[in-house]
Protein backbone atom coordinates (compact mmCIF):
# COMPACT_ATOMS: atom_id res chain seq x y z
CA UNK A 1 0.00 0.00 0.00
CA UNK A 2 0.46 3.33 -0.94
CA UNK A 3 1.40 5.72 1.51
CA UNK A 4 1.03 9.82 0.08
CA UNK A 5 3.88 12.21 1.22
CA UNK A 6 2.32 15.56 1.27
CA UNK A 7 4.88 17.68 0.12
CA UNK A 8 3.30 21.32 1.63
CA UNK A 9 1.10 21.27 4.60
CA UNK A 10 -1.10 23.73 4.22
CA UNK A 11 -4.04 23.92 7.36
CA UNK A 12 -7.14 24.20 5.35
CA UNK A 13 -10.37 25.75 6.19
CA UNK A 14 -12.87 23.50 5.54
CA UNK A 15 -16.89 24.29 5.22
CA UNK A 16 -19.61 21.50 5.66
CA UNK A 17 -23.15 23.27 4.91
CA UNK A 18 -26.27 22.86 3.38
CA UNK A 19 -29.39 21.53 4.45
CA UNK A 20 -28.83 17.34 3.90
CA UNK A 21 -27.99 15.02 5.93
CA UNK A 22 -23.69 14.44 6.68
CA UNK A 23 -21.89 17.85 8.00
CA UNK A 24 -21.77 16.81 11.41
CA UNK A 25 -21.06 13.26 10.53
CA UNK A 26 -18.64 14.07 7.93
CA UNK A 27 -16.62 16.17 10.39
CA UNK A 28 -16.81 13.13 13.07
CA UNK A 29 -15.25 11.16 10.20
CA UNK A 30 -12.38 13.38 9.55
CA UNK A 31 -11.48 13.24 13.78
CA UNK A 32 -11.64 9.89 13.03
CA UNK A 33 -9.02 9.63 9.79
CA UNK A 34 -6.81 12.45 11.74
CA UNK A 35 -6.89 9.84 15.07
CA UNK A 36 -5.41 7.13 12.48
CA UNK A 37 -2.91 9.90 11.93
CA UNK A 38 -1.95 10.29 15.21
CA UNK A 39 -3.07 13.98 15.10
CA UNK A 40 -4.73 16.19 18.09
CA UNK A 41 -8.02 16.85 17.31
CA UNK A 42 -10.55 19.43 19.33
CA UNK A 43 -14.44 19.10 18.76
CA UNK A 44 -16.44 21.91 20.02
CA UNK A 45 -20.43 21.73 19.53
CA UNK A 46 -21.95 24.97 19.43
CA UNK A 47 -26.13 24.88 20.68
CA UNK A 48 -26.06 21.71 21.57
CA UNK A 49 -25.77 19.77 25.07
CA UNK A 50 -29.89 18.75 25.21
CA UNK A 51 -30.08 15.57 23.50
CA UNK A 52 -28.02 12.85 24.25
CA UNK A 53 -25.85 11.53 20.54
CA UNK A 54 -23.97 8.31 20.46
CA UNK A 55 -20.75 10.87 19.30
CA UNK A 56 -20.38 11.64 22.96
CA UNK A 57 -19.86 8.28 23.71
CA UNK A 58 -18.10 7.57 20.44
CA UNK A 59 -15.13 9.85 21.06
CA UNK A 60 -14.40 8.81 24.36
CA UNK A 61 -13.05 5.52 22.26
CA UNK A 62 -10.51 8.05 20.58
CA UNK A 63 -9.21 9.67 24.25
CA UNK A 64 -6.79 11.27 24.26
CA UNK A 65 -6.11 12.10 21.20
CA UNK A 66 -9.70 13.52 20.68
CA UNK A 67 -10.92 16.60 23.17
CA UNK A 68 -14.38 17.29 22.82
CA UNK A 69 -16.81 19.82 24.15
CA UNK A 70 -20.41 20.65 23.82
CA UNK A 71 -21.97 24.11 24.42
CA UNK A 72 -25.23 25.30 24.63
CA UNK A 73 -28.86 24.38 25.48
CA UNK A 74 -29.18 22.72 21.91
CA UNK A 75 -33.43 23.89 20.50
CA UNK A 76 -32.39 27.63 19.26
CA UNK A 77 -34.23 28.03 16.37
CA UNK A 78 -36.65 25.19 16.93
CA UNK A 79 -39.95 25.38 17.65
CA UNK A 80 -40.85 25.13 21.59
CA UNK A 81 -37.47 26.32 22.30
CA UNK A 82 -37.71 27.11 26.16
CA UNK A 83 -34.80 29.36 26.47
CA UNK A 84 -34.28 33.02 25.98
CA UNK A 85 -31.93 34.57 23.35
CA UNK A 86 -29.93 35.79 25.24
CA UNK A 87 -28.72 32.56 27.33
CA UNK A 88 -28.54 31.11 23.93
CA UNK A 89 -26.06 34.34 22.71
CA UNK A 90 -24.00 33.55 25.86
CA UNK A 91 -23.23 30.04 25.72
CA UNK A 92 -22.61 30.80 22.14
CA UNK A 93 -19.58 33.36 22.99
CA UNK A 94 -18.32 30.82 25.61
CA UNK A 95 -18.09 28.49 22.86
CA UNK A 96 -16.37 30.84 20.74
CA UNK A 97 -13.44 32.28 23.38
CA UNK A 98 -13.05 28.36 23.97
CA UNK A 99 -12.43 28.25 20.10
CA UNK A 100 -9.96 30.48 19.60
CA UNK A 101 -8.23 29.38 22.99
CA UNK A 102 -8.04 25.84 21.55
CA UNK A 103 -7.08 27.31 17.82
CA UNK A 104 -3.92 29.04 19.83
CA UNK A 105 -3.23 26.45 22.46
CA UNK A 106 -0.56 24.75 19.86
CA UNK A 107 -2.00 21.34 21.13
CA UNK A 108 -4.16 20.67 18.42
CA UNK A 109 -3.66 19.42 14.56
CA UNK A 110 -7.60 19.92 13.75
CA UNK A 111 -9.86 21.69 15.45
CA UNK A 112 -14.12 21.43 14.76
CA UNK A 113 -16.50 24.03 15.05
CA UNK A 114 -19.74 21.97 14.54
CA UNK A 115 -22.93 24.03 14.31
CA UNK A 116 -21.02 27.57 14.12
CA UNK A 117 -22.68 28.09 10.76
CA UNK A 118 -25.41 27.74 12.35
CA UNK A 119 -24.83 29.95 15.23
CA UNK A 120 -23.65 32.66 13.33
CA UNK A 121 -26.67 32.86 11.09
CA UNK A 122 -29.10 33.08 14.43
CA UNK A 123 -26.89 35.81 15.58
CA UNK A 124 -25.31 33.91 18.69
CA UNK A 125 -21.65 34.88 17.56
CA UNK A 126 -20.78 37.61 15.15
CA UNK A 127 -19.13 37.57 11.83
CA UNK A 128 -16.10 39.40 12.90
CA UNK A 129 -15.91 37.41 15.60
CA UNK A 130 -15.84 33.81 12.76
CA UNK A 131 -13.48 35.69 10.89
CA UNK A 132 -10.93 36.66 13.59
CA UNK A 133 -10.47 32.54 14.52
CA UNK A 134 -10.23 32.18 10.54
CA UNK A 135 -7.44 34.91 10.84
CA UNK A 136 -5.79 33.45 14.10
CA UNK A 137 -5.46 30.27 13.18
CA UNK A 138 -1.64 28.99 12.86
CA UNK A 139 -1.46 28.15 9.20
CA UNK A 140 -0.83 24.26 9.92
CA UNK A 141 -4.14 23.66 11.81
CA UNK A 142 -7.19 22.67 10.12
CA UNK A 143 -10.36 23.67 10.74
CA UNK A 144 -13.41 22.61 10.00
CA UNK A 145 -16.73 24.59 10.32
CA UNK A 146 -20.17 22.78 10.28
CA UNK A 147 -23.65 23.92 10.21
CA UNK A 148 -26.35 24.97 7.40
CA UNK A 149 -26.84 28.68 5.79
CA UNK A 150 -22.77 28.91 6.05
CA UNK A 151 -21.41 32.84 5.39
CA UNK A 152 -20.36 33.69 2.57
CA UNK A 153 -17.41 35.84 3.99
CA UNK A 154 -16.82 32.33 5.93
CA UNK A 155 -16.74 30.58 2.37
CA UNK A 156 -14.80 32.98 0.88
CA UNK A 157 -12.02 32.11 3.31
CA UNK A 158 -12.36 28.52 2.84
CA UNK A 159 -10.59 26.34 0.83
CA UNK A 160 -12.93 23.58 0.65
CA UNK A 161 -16.82 24.17 0.88
CA UNK A 162 -18.92 21.14 0.44
CA UNK A 163 -23.38 21.93 0.63
CA UNK A 164 -24.84 19.09 1.57
CA UNK A 165 -28.08 18.54 -0.23
CA UNK A 166 -31.58 16.96 1.08
CA UNK A 167 -32.42 15.12 -1.79
CA UNK A 168 -34.58 12.97 0.55
CA UNK A 169 -34.91 12.56 4.13
CA UNK A 170 -36.49 9.67 6.30
CA UNK A 171 -38.72 11.64 8.68
CA UNK A 172 -40.10 13.27 6.27
CA UNK A 173 -41.99 9.94 5.81
CA UNK A 174 -42.40 9.76 9.28
CA UNK A 175 -39.81 7.64 10.38
CA UNK A 176 -38.19 9.03 13.75
CA UNK A 177 -34.74 9.93 13.88
CA UNK A 178 -32.50 6.40 14.55
CA UNK A 179 -29.88 5.55 16.66
CA UNK A 180 -26.37 5.35 15.18
CA UNK A 181 -27.43 6.90 12.09
CA UNK A 182 -29.55 10.23 13.07
CA UNK A 183 -28.25 10.59 16.85
CA UNK B 1 -28.96 15.68 28.95
CA UNK B 2 -32.48 14.01 27.25
CA UNK B 3 -32.15 10.64 25.76
CA UNK B 4 -34.28 10.07 22.79
CA UNK B 5 -36.25 7.22 22.75
CA UNK B 6 -36.90 5.70 19.27
CA UNK B 7 -40.53 4.23 19.58
CA UNK B 8 -40.30 2.31 16.12
CA UNK B 9 -36.68 1.09 14.95
CA UNK B 10 -36.78 1.19 10.82
CA UNK B 11 -33.57 0.25 9.38
CA UNK B 12 -32.79 3.05 7.32
CA UNK B 13 -31.06 2.52 3.67
CA UNK B 14 -28.81 6.15 3.37
CA UNK B 15 -27.27 7.18 0.09
CA UNK B 16 -23.83 9.59 0.17
CA UNK B 17 -23.52 11.16 -3.13
CA UNK B 18 -22.45 13.63 -5.24
CA UNK B 19 -18.72 14.97 -5.70
CA UNK B 20 -18.42 16.95 -3.27
CA UNK B 21 -16.26 16.02 0.03
CA UNK B 22 -17.49 14.30 2.87
CA UNK B 23 -19.26 10.94 1.47
CA UNK B 24 -16.90 8.95 3.50
CA UNK B 25 -15.99 10.74 6.22
CA UNK B 26 -19.63 11.08 6.91
CA UNK B 27 -19.75 7.50 6.33
CA UNK B 28 -17.35 7.30 8.94
CA UNK B 29 -18.69 9.37 11.51
CA UNK B 30 -21.54 7.40 11.16
CA UNK B 31 -19.62 4.57 12.38
CA UNK B 32 -18.03 6.67 15.31
CA UNK B 33 -21.51 7.40 16.15
CA UNK B 34 -23.39 3.96 16.43
CA UNK B 35 -20.31 2.52 18.61
CA UNK B 36 -21.21 5.68 20.77
CA UNK B 37 -24.47 3.24 21.21
CA UNK B 38 -22.97 0.44 21.34
CA UNK B 39 -23.73 -1.25 17.51
CA UNK B 40 -21.89 -3.44 15.41
CA UNK B 41 -20.64 -1.64 12.54
CA UNK B 42 -19.02 -3.17 9.65
CA UNK B 43 -17.28 -1.00 7.11
CA UNK B 44 -16.56 -2.62 3.08
CA UNK B 45 -14.76 -0.31 1.06
CA UNK B 46 -14.83 -0.77 -2.79
CA UNK B 47 -12.37 -0.16 -5.42
CA UNK B 48 -9.75 1.03 -2.19
CA UNK B 49 -6.59 -0.53 -1.11
CA UNK B 50 -4.15 0.97 -2.68
CA UNK B 51 -3.57 4.14 -1.09
CA UNK B 52 -3.15 4.47 2.77
CA UNK B 53 -5.89 6.95 4.23
CA UNK B 54 -5.96 7.82 8.10
CA UNK B 55 -9.35 5.37 8.71
CA UNK B 56 -7.35 2.49 8.37
CA UNK B 57 -5.66 3.29 11.96
CA UNK B 58 -8.37 5.07 12.96
CA UNK B 59 -11.09 2.37 13.13
CA UNK B 60 -8.74 0.06 15.17
CA UNK B 61 -9.48 2.25 18.32
CA UNK B 62 -13.03 1.32 17.76
CA UNK B 63 -12.49 -2.51 17.37
CA UNK B 64 -13.77 -4.73 18.15
CA UNK B 65 -17.13 -2.86 17.66
CA UNK B 66 -16.16 -1.85 13.77
CA UNK B 67 -14.78 -4.45 11.65
CA UNK B 68 -13.32 -2.74 8.40
CA UNK B 69 -12.27 -4.62 4.83
CA UNK B 70 -10.36 -2.31 1.97
CA UNK B 71 -11.09 -4.25 -1.03
CA UNK B 72 -9.67 -3.92 -4.41
CA UNK B 73 -6.40 -2.05 -5.89
CA UNK B 74 -7.68 1.82 -6.13
CA UNK B 75 -7.54 3.24 -9.37
CA UNK B 76 -10.08 2.47 -11.39
CA UNK B 77 -11.41 4.97 -13.48
CA UNK B 78 -8.66 7.13 -13.17
CA UNK B 79 -6.17 7.93 -15.26
CA UNK B 80 -2.86 6.00 -15.45
CA UNK B 81 -4.42 3.06 -13.52
CA UNK B 82 -2.35 -0.16 -14.44
CA UNK B 83 -5.19 -2.76 -13.84
CA UNK B 84 -7.30 -4.25 -16.71
CA UNK B 85 -11.01 -4.21 -15.91
CA UNK B 86 -11.84 -7.48 -15.38
CA UNK B 87 -9.50 -7.73 -12.65
CA UNK B 88 -11.40 -4.23 -10.88
CA UNK B 89 -14.67 -6.58 -11.73
CA UNK B 90 -13.48 -9.86 -10.01
CA UNK B 91 -12.36 -7.71 -6.69
CA UNK B 92 -15.87 -5.87 -7.03
CA UNK B 93 -17.29 -8.99 -7.21
CA UNK B 94 -15.57 -10.47 -3.93
CA UNK B 95 -16.78 -7.37 -2.16
CA UNK B 96 -20.30 -7.87 -3.19
CA UNK B 97 -20.49 -11.58 -1.87
CA UNK B 98 -18.70 -10.25 1.11
CA UNK B 99 -21.42 -7.41 1.55
CA UNK B 100 -24.39 -10.18 1.26
CA UNK B 101 -22.45 -12.50 3.57
CA UNK B 102 -22.02 -9.61 6.39
CA UNK B 103 -25.54 -8.22 5.62
CA UNK B 104 -27.16 -11.28 6.28
CA UNK B 105 -24.81 -12.47 9.17
CA UNK B 106 -26.92 -11.25 12.14
CA UNK B 107 -24.02 -10.12 13.75
CA UNK B 108 -24.44 -6.20 12.49
CA UNK B 109 -26.30 -3.29 12.93
CA UNK B 110 -24.93 -0.87 10.83
CA UNK B 111 -23.18 -1.94 7.41
CA UNK B 112 -20.98 0.70 5.88
CA UNK B 113 -20.91 0.11 1.51
CA UNK B 114 -18.11 2.81 0.68
CA UNK B 115 -17.60 3.74 -3.08
CA UNK B 116 -20.23 1.30 -3.97
CA UNK B 117 -22.36 3.85 -5.92
CA UNK B 118 -19.14 4.55 -8.05
CA UNK B 119 -17.89 0.63 -8.67
CA UNK B 120 -21.96 -0.12 -9.75
CA UNK B 121 -21.00 3.17 -12.23
CA UNK B 122 -18.30 1.93 -13.58
CA UNK B 123 -20.06 -1.64 -14.03
CA UNK B 124 -18.17 -3.29 -11.64
CA UNK B 125 -21.34 -4.57 -9.97
CA UNK B 126 -24.33 -4.67 -11.75
CA UNK B 127 -27.93 -2.88 -10.71
CA UNK B 128 -29.87 -6.22 -9.95
CA UNK B 129 -26.64 -7.20 -7.20
CA UNK B 130 -26.81 -4.00 -5.55
CA UNK B 131 -30.80 -3.84 -5.30
CA UNK B 132 -31.32 -7.82 -4.19
CA UNK B 133 -28.74 -6.58 -1.02
CA UNK B 134 -31.32 -3.72 -0.43
CA UNK B 135 -34.43 -6.77 -0.31
CA UNK B 136 -32.02 -9.46 1.32
CA UNK B 137 -31.28 -6.58 4.38
CA UNK B 138 -33.00 -7.58 7.85
CA UNK B 139 -35.53 -4.88 8.46
CA UNK B 140 -33.89 -3.28 11.40
CA UNK B 141 -29.92 -2.84 9.83
CA UNK B 142 -29.09 0.30 8.61
CA UNK B 143 -27.17 0.27 5.10
CA UNK B 144 -24.97 3.36 4.27
CA UNK B 145 -23.91 3.20 0.18
CA UNK B 146 -21.67 6.11 -0.49
CA UNK B 147 -19.76 7.38 -3.79
CA UNK B 148 -20.98 9.73 -6.90
CA UNK B 149 -23.37 9.14 -9.18
CA UNK B 150 -25.50 6.75 -7.21
CA UNK B 151 -28.08 5.39 -9.48
CA UNK B 152 -31.63 6.43 -9.45
CA UNK B 153 -32.87 3.46 -8.16
CA UNK B 154 -31.37 3.34 -5.13
CA UNK B 155 -31.72 6.23 -4.38
CA UNK B 156 -35.74 5.32 -4.91
CA UNK B 157 -35.35 2.60 -2.74
CA UNK B 158 -33.37 4.64 0.03
CA UNK B 159 -35.04 6.81 3.50
CA UNK B 160 -32.45 9.40 3.09
CA UNK B 161 -30.25 10.51 0.13
CA UNK B 162 -27.60 13.56 0.53
CA UNK B 163 -25.92 14.80 -2.54
CA UNK B 164 -23.20 16.22 -1.29
CA UNK B 165 -22.54 19.24 -3.90
CA UNK B 166 -18.61 20.82 -4.22
CA UNK B 167 -18.37 24.63 -3.95
CA UNK B 168 -15.10 24.50 -4.17
CA UNK B 169 -12.43 22.02 -3.06
CA UNK B 170 -8.49 22.91 -2.05
CA UNK B 171 -7.07 20.72 -4.83
CA UNK B 172 -8.43 23.10 -7.30
CA UNK B 173 -5.86 26.03 -5.93
CA UNK B 174 -3.22 23.46 -6.63
CA UNK B 175 -3.39 22.69 -2.54
CA UNK B 176 -2.35 18.37 -2.30
CA UNK B 177 -4.13 16.25 -0.29
CA UNK B 178 -3.62 16.84 3.75
CA UNK B 179 -3.30 14.76 6.09
CA UNK B 180 -6.23 14.03 8.38
CA UNK B 181 -8.48 15.74 6.57
CA UNK B 182 -8.43 13.94 2.41
CA UNK B 183 -6.52 10.78 3.68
Amino acid sequence: MEHLETKKKVGLIVVLTGNGKGKTSSALGMALRAVGHKLHVCIIQFMKGDLYSGEIDGIKWLAPLVEFHQTGKGFCGIQGNPYPYHEHRANAQDAIELAREKILSGHFDVVILDEINNALKLRLVDLPQVLELLDAKPPALHLVLTGRDAHPDVCERAHTVTEMVEVKHAYRDGIEPQQGIDY
